[in-house]
């Protein structure tokens, strides 16, 4: 988590962009280009790709140097197939190399044994007859933790082994996630999501780095302010990641439960206020998603301090 | 869930191929065949991915008159990359080619939007400037129930628009499961995995077809008979897609207890059994993958009756 860290210090800023490309978000010209090779050897498909793809590097061209972290969402390239997928890839390849953090939005979760193959995808290295190739590549990669520890250690591990973390869903921003998560645990009178919390900080134990916080993260809802603030005191070695901040209803003051007084301890997501900002606020695509990122970085650090 | 019954009518035949092929299950002779590409046009990826497919072709060629689907396991295409996924995708359509169905084990669930997203690309048609594309097209995928109905609900629409089914999450094989779903609800006195279930009926409830079954099935592990009796008596509308027979330990008495009276309401799977079978009894893995098929059907069989 220290390299996510030494980011959020370098920009001054607790916010990371979702990378959501919905083909109806991108600006018509990017589309149009992206289309006009649509053809017989060109299927809608790759033409869908290329624009999602493009869009993406011009954000990430005009982002890389205030915010510290990207977060695609993998939904979001799945629904255009492999080709999609190719995107998701290529769209982690440019921001590494604008030197942006990478979460991989994906939320996976499986057995023991395939939860190992889902870590290898994301976070290590996938041995292809004898030689180690980097499927995906990313710096973190979401969890959901409804198997329990052996669908979670295997991305803990394969993570540490490759000096990157993990964000497992501990209290999520949606209307019904208390469905399941705030239903009270009868032997120990704690509700699921402070179950999970424990198993969290456990998991996360052997991998505490320089800052504090260990490779093992969780996803924190802003729009459940009074549970993040129960959970930081909870968690205190524990790395936020915290949707639902703009569009879901999260204010800044709700997100500032997730901080820890040192500042620290929690970055913010937002994904269509950034992408979609030219819609609203007129312009070019990548002046308006800088704007308002820089905006909510402003929002934020306003009620954070330093 | 009508189709799937109707092809295990058929076959007579209550089980699912697991597709979870990782590259050293494939015999040496089909790798060869692939690697023999590998050059700078054609990388290491896209020779694995290759060698994948064609041992799936394989193994769709030999069980697709004797078994009604089969299920490729997301994870194991993920690990090597966008061409691993391409090879999903193709998998997905030769299985379809030869009438089997089709249950994309991706183990997804999001906040609505993105669950949406997803749904959109394993069961419906994606939207590409105003052509609908079916992205990967698989008649049924497994979902993470973590954060609750509004998570869910998008699966089970986008379900029964495409006259396509869905298995939540309840009761999972792995020996943690327990740690989340086994928990004692404090207001209901029920374990959650009940809660899960009853959960699942309401969201399968618009859904039941001519056989009395819902379009929103459940997973449910071999490795816990009991559990499986008390689900299999909560929910009698619900199809079980019943993994953990064979290599995690489950036997034929324990996957009975997820049948109803009249021989229908689990499909059981198994994966390594089948696909590695040639490398246990020898011989080309077709015939062997064939009969282990044949011996698995016959022992479920012989303890579910008609």
């Amino acid at each position: 988590m220290d390299s996510l860290i030494q980011k959020i210090k370098q920009t001054g800023n607790p916010t990371v962009v979702g990378l959501d490309p919905k083909l109806e978000y991108i600006p018509e010209e990017i589309r149009a280009r992206a289309f006009a090779k649509l053809s017989a050897e060109h299927d809608a498909f790759e033409c869908a790709a290329d624009a999602i793809f493009e869009f993406n590097k011009g954000l990430i061209d005009a982002l890389c140097d205030i915010v510290p972290a990207v977060k695609p969402q993998s939904a979001y390239y799945e629904m255009y197939g492999w080709q999609g997928v190719r995107a998701f890839w290529r769209t982690i390849e440019y921001a590494k190399s604008k030197d942006l953090y990478v979460i991989a939005d994906c939320k996976r979760g499986d057995i023991g044994a395939t939860s190992e193959a889902y870590a290898t995808a994301y976070l290590g290295n996938t041995n292809i007859e004898g030689s180690l190739k980097r499927a995906f590549d990313a710096d973190s990669v979401t969890v959901n933790p409804y198997l329990g520890s052996d669908g979670v250690l295997p991305f803990a591990q394969v993570g540490n082994n490759n000096h990157k973390s993990i964000f497992v869903l501990v209290k999520t921003s949606n209307k019904s996630s208390g469905e399941l998560q705030d239903l009270i645990d009868k032997a120990s009178d704690r509700p699921m999501y402070e179950i999970m919390a424990k198993l969290v900080n456990t998991w996360g134990a052997d991998s505490i780095g320089e800052n504090g916080y260990s490779n093992v993260g969780a996803v924190v809802g802003a729009t459940y302010p009074e549970q993040a603030e129960r959970l930081r005191k909870l968690m205190p070695n524990t790395y936020f990641l915290v949707p639902g901040y703009g569009a879901q209803g999260g204010t800044a003051k709700d997100v500032a439960k997730s901080f820890n007084v040192d500042g620290l301890g929690a970055i913010v997501n937002a994904s269509r206020s950034i992408m979609c900002a030219y819609m609203k606020d007129g312009g070019d695509y990548q002046s308006a998603a800088r704007n308002e990122a820089v905006r909510m970085r402003d929002d934020i650090m306003s009620v954070i301090g330093n």
